[in-house]
């Protein structure tokens, strides 16, 4: 089941059908024999293998133009082997359901998916990007041509980097793998196959120019073809990355217009791919520390309001403490997340959490089930810290509150007096009281519906669940039996 | 009618008069004779067009300026034509409308016209960058005058760009093309032009200073006077792009002051370029990844809420799913954007997508239009992933549901306690009845105002239409002729 | 009295005192004599002015260190100068008034002033970077004295940066000046500060090695000490700028180990303000767009779900226009900025804009000045597009509109069933009435408070004021007799 | 008390266990002996004193590989002192508790400890980094064994550079210090530690090639090796920031293969490294700048609305006065963070801030603790500024004020309506009376419950307490007594 739940994760959301189309789940289990879903998982694993054979391609295709050597050697096995896959691949996909992005409809006519395969044209770029020229002009021939020809058709082969980018797009989305992690990876790969595809350029335009010595490799290096492809490569890697990078030391640099020319292009590519790098890395960045910021931007106002105002400090410490804990408890209360979820999950959440503890409170023993249930589904738990005030002697009582966790004090302010309360020495409060765990505060105010009697303060960590007086009367008015019995358990604990 | 809406799309916001100001329309209307207003379609076209040849001066008056052999060449008569398309566009700007800055009323009278041409000092600069000052010369003199004056002068031809960026910055207001495109086509055309006149310039520089063998490319190529247009223009090219990127490989560099001087303002330049495209392509990246982010955030927090408080499997597996059945649907409700539509469209798309449902619903067969009119205009749509509680036995029923498709369970949770729930050994609910397409889900509560009986399931994704229990009793007080008729089709239904 | 406005613009937060300090106004008012507020206008005046020498210094003082040949020929009498309008600012500077930090307040006691001037260590900063050390030594030992201790002494003029520092964080809160203007300014003298500063250093440091060839500038030319000022200057800020930049040619380099350890430093620094231009420029961009991506995802958005419900054609268009509208119309309507303000306020401009057009329609002739005041406080002004539904029959009202400007159609819809209505050919609403400006849409259905009889559809762009159908009727209740006035008004009008 | 404050607010978020769970605090309180806590004050401080010593080891690691002289020079005992420091942590470590992943507990027990430390092959590794190999070697052999084996083995130290990771991570969250300081810290370490790496490779690389010229340093300084550790050190810290900043003078490059590897990984990092500063500064200017530009847009709207809708200049400059008074006064309300505080929080503030100025307003003198304690819990301050209305005349009362500061008119409008108001020569309005501090405005209409008689316009900036009609209203409801005796002072006063 937890495997459903993350195959579903992968699912594209125009698999959805526009509201009142009754095709969706037809469509997904009766689909015809020999036809693929797209979604299929056989199907994406093949898809995902195949990705590795891509990344030979793009480092095989411009490699072999620029040192033929390497070409005719081990490298060319390889290539055919690589070949084959790409042509099953081809047909494999007469045989994949596609959606219709007009009626978001999956289509699994074995006609109509040809044709979209012929239509937009990634039948033929795929059929030129698997056919090995080379081998079959020489199977044709019987001769072997040492020409660029071959090495520039083999060249078709990049078109297979659009499998790449459709892992990439599909990574992006999957929520098992970090976000940070793919888009590096994007970038390390679009960057090194840049480095790559124009060093084997610049090695290619070298080879090529007529004279020699009048080439950005031949000047350092006059016998450079002569030399292993191992040296060639090493140089070309580092000339391409020199200039990539526009660190640009001058020791390798253009020498002839060809060269300069296709430096010009590649420099201008160069800006951009730079700036697609920073702004990605600035995007991961700034995404990073959106939570850090918002933390310590309201810690700073509570404090600048604290004292612009001239706030007390033990009144400006509860207001600090209690923010950080409002931080720190995030992630175990996430409102505004659960807050889009349907009513019946956030009730199933409520009544998993707090159950419990309500049915075990003095209040609520031997009340009815349906009172719980609904009583418990509108319910929401809070953190305190330490010192922080739960409920302010007189003030009207809005929640009442069953202890969770930790401990209070319950204290009887004198003479209520703010002044009064704030100076350490005069600090005239009475201790009442000490509730522990599953303990209830503020039941007093709300039961007689009078102002608080009792201040209740927190000695540690606390976790409160609070119910609403509204909410709890308007419940009673409805279960008047519940009621009673409610009344029973109060004026007994009393 | 599509016309007249995308025309619409591309009128400035300016257009708007003040509140009460009731002339926008008449204005528009009956506009005065020989008069186009700004936004006349076969006006924009002509400007649009214009820019092609902007684009040609923005390149031929630099390269004009350094290489004189070109200028006197096969340029000088495209530069002429050129030049009669912008004194055509000079006059036909006196019978163009205009928009005053302070009523925001358009402007027809010729003689304003004129006067706002003459006075925003457009009027001049136009003429002086559209008169072919060699040519008159020469007409007037009688003599070719071997001079870098007018190649100075012909730079005014480069005022011409600000047609160039009055059409970007219509273009990026533009819904039908991408934004990311126009910026990108932009920061390009940009880069490409400040690379252009560089490079001209150190061309011209160098063209210019007494001792050719002390420039940048005499020290490289002592004849450079002699040698093609086309070798110099490579050579100014790749050294000026070679310190925009700031490779600087250093096999050019400036060799006398002037040179100095020249690249000290280039490089200070280059820095504003290279962060103005960096803030641009990383303002493109931050836009293109708000909506992942915010998908994998909420899936996050789901995930950490379930964990830290340790939910069950099976609950914390229908937080994830529905969350990302969320996510998925966001185009199909589009909530927050519909809210800003008037009431009457966003009635008219409910209609549209529910009245057949409600008119099928065996609970509103034979109620009357009206009644189904108002019912429908609050409708929400609703979408369920398989194995998520739509309804929950014994909550209080805030609303009840039409089953559009898919396919729900109605169960009976005997001991409905928590703990067994979620415990898949004990299980215990029973099946009592499936519902599919076109079902009612939660009637029996909301009718006999009830705590929901049963609990509700999806087996596949569903899609429901809910209605809220307050909005149909208010509905039912109003008409009640219509609320008998839905009483009698719930009691034989039952 | 705008003037009022805007110096208040410029008052810092910080003037605001606590809540309950009853102090501010007067010790704004009654300040003691020969103390000035640091908010005066011509003390401000003086400190703008100031920053104009300031600017002088800070290219002086390196400049002179590097070059002492220009140091004791023209600059000195200008730096005399200078230093005396420094010293009349540390004279005033005791008798301004200070805002003190913990409590707010504005001091002004001469005493409490000279301390905090001491106490902060700003005075003997201030003494020491405006005494003339060299003309001192001068006159009290009579010898000029060749040797560059006060060159480096006058490098404590640099402390003078502060004015420039403080007067930047002033101007970016001023409304009056461009913000982006303000920082790309701040981001140019920066960046020129430091080229100037690296590059005098450099000059400095070539100056004073002892192998004058073996320095950056003395490899390329010997005898560099005794050519110009100007050619000197030159090449270094040639150097520091390509260092500065990246761009890093090679031609000059450091050949020293003092310079490799100074560009060391250098390029260090370099790396973070390259990223603050960056970071700033990016988040001029990121401001810069935020409107314009608003606008288009709304639309994006509004295109998406119309075709994935497969809305029809007329209603797509009717959502479409009304969106970009809504964008058109947002700088005139601004609710969310008017929220922020005082109530009183708000009224006023609705009165301001509303009072004349209600006073006009024919339903609240006669009513009194205070009834239509308070009506006129609550109301909205609306936007339609042309073919808009205003109101849609049958809904029930909880508006009714008086039309501004613009022409509406009120319609009969005969089968108002929705799929006739979408559907051109059938298209079967009758055309009731035409309104102009100051016409009363839906008001038959708020006076019977039935659902509307009629559909109200735009013609062209309309403005209209919407009237909440409940705030109307509350008032009516309030005001019985404007009630009778206007019933008898809406019957003589039917 | 504040230091316990400061010290919760470093301690992690996972620190706080499931809803629930009741154990937290018992683990904190009654741990095990000879168990330190890992948020332990003195663990902390020995853990911040060690990352001065890991610092010493990243620069000497390096440093003794390449500069093999300098290791066996007096860094050697300093390394060992250092280790042994190191050794003692990792005693230390099996007697520091730890939080379970899952459980989210803190877990005490010495051989879960000792498990946990063992199987994150934490223990190997932090033992691995901490072994004098050279000096066991040495022992056990007798021999000094020259060669780089130990050099390549001292590199295991840099593992201890986790330890400055989680330094700067706890930093980040600490809000006694400021971020940005703390994120340009860590950029600069590790800037420096990444020169500082690569440079000593640098060297590494070139003495150990067996053609010293064919090095990078070699080329310029052939005797490199016999020349001091300063020169070599200066020279590899040079190139390799020469590279890192992407200048590359080219004054020293690599000159054989394996340097150009190195290089090729170098500046690929270096593309990283560069971003991520780009980054982190961006996200540092943007997040600085939030607050100007939500107060520049917001005034930049309200001048946009004013001038399009053409309201009367007096208008417009009430507006703009009053939403500059909001951004100035924004930190002494602060109302969105209060909002996440608890009520009782909020309710003490009201009580420090408002109790005394109403228990001095005329109409509550006498009146009960009780009703005071709560008519102040609602209420909330206001600033206006000068010439702004407070109060309109005829406007429903929704409010009244008590004056707290500043001044305010009492107003009559003669002739009411907005065209003459707003037109100064023909302004009306008759002063009736100047209300100072300690006033109250507005409660004749609402004690009257009539259209507000008079209109209150502020003389000088004010603030203002404002109370709800409503809440008013109902609080005399509840409390009768006190309802008569506000009765008999207003009767009193008027």
């Amino acid at each position: 089941s937890s495997d459903e739940t993350s195959n579903l994760a992968s699912f594209s959301s125009s698999l959805l059908p526009a509201f009142g189309t009754n095709i969706v789940d037809d469509a997904y289990l009766n689909r015809r024999k020999y036809v693929i879903a797209p979604f299929d998982r056989r199907y994406r694993l093949w898809q995902t293998s195949l990705v590795a054979l891509v990344v030979y391609s793009a480092w095989a295709s411009p490699f072999e133009l620029a040192f033929r050597k390497g070409a005719t050697g081990w490298l060319m096995p390889v290539d055919l082997i690589v070949d084959a896959f790409f042509a099953i691949d081809i047909i494999l996909t007469f045989f994949v359901a596609y959606l219709d992005n007009s009626t978001y409809l999956l289509i699994d006519d074995h006609k109509k998916i040809a044709i979209r395969y012929l239509k937009k044209l990634h039948l033929p770029m795929d059929v030129a990007a698997t056919l090995p020229f080379q081998q079959i002009y020489q199977i044709l021939t019987g001769k072997t041509y040492e020409n660029d020809v071959f090495g520039i058709l083999n060249m078709l082969r990049l078109w297979r980097l659009r499998h790449v980018s459709q892992l990439f797009s599909r990574l992006e989305k999957d929520i098992r793998i970090s976000y940070s992690a793919t888009r590096f990876c994007k970038l390390t790969c679009v960057t090194l196959f840049a480095v790559h595809f124009a060093g084997c350029m610049y090695y290619w335009l070298a080879a090529h120019y007529d004279v020699p010595g009048k080439t950005w490799i031949g000047k350092e290096m006059a016998d450079f073809k002569d030399r292993s492809i191992w040296l060639g490569y090493t140089y070309s890697m580092y000339w391409s990355i020199v200039t990539l990078t526009t660190v640009g030391y001058g020791d390798l640099h253009a020498e002839n217009t060809r060269e300069k020319i296709f430096t010009i292009f590649y420099m201008l590519f160069n800006i951009g791919l730079t700036a697609y790098i920073i702004g990605n890395i600035t995007n991961l960045v700034v995404h990073s520390t959106v939570r850090t910021f918002a933390m310590r931007d309201a810690i700073n106002q509570i404090l600048k309001y604290a004292s612009k105002n001239r706030l007390p400090e033990g009144l400006k410490e509860q207001m600090l403490a209690q923010m950080q804990l409002k931080f720190k408890t995030a992630e175990l209360r996430q409102e505004k997340v659960l807050q889009d979820l349907p009513k019946a999950i956030r009730s199933s959440i409520a009544q998993h959490l707090f159950r419990n503890i309500v049915e075990n409170a003095y209040l609520f023993e031997g009340v009815s089930a349906d009172f719980i249930t609904q009583l418990v589904s509108e319910m929401k738990a809070e953190y305190y810290s330490p010192k922080v005030d739960i409920i302010l002697q007189n003030e009207m009582p809005s929640y009442f509150y069953i202890l969770v966790s930790g401990a209070v004090d319950v204290l009887n302010d004198k003479n209520g007096t703010e002044q009064v309360r704030w100076n350490p020495k005069v600090f005239s409060s009475k201790l009442l009281l000490k509730l522990e765990s599953g303990g209830m505060a503020g039941d007093i105010g709300v039961m007689f519906n009078i102002p608080q009697p009792f201040t209740v303060r927190c000695r540690k960590l606390s976790q409160v669940i609070q119910i609403s007086h509204d909410h709890f009367k308007q419940m009673v008015e409805t279960y008047s039996d519940d009621g009673k019995v409610i009344i029973t358990n109060f004026i007994q604990h009393l």
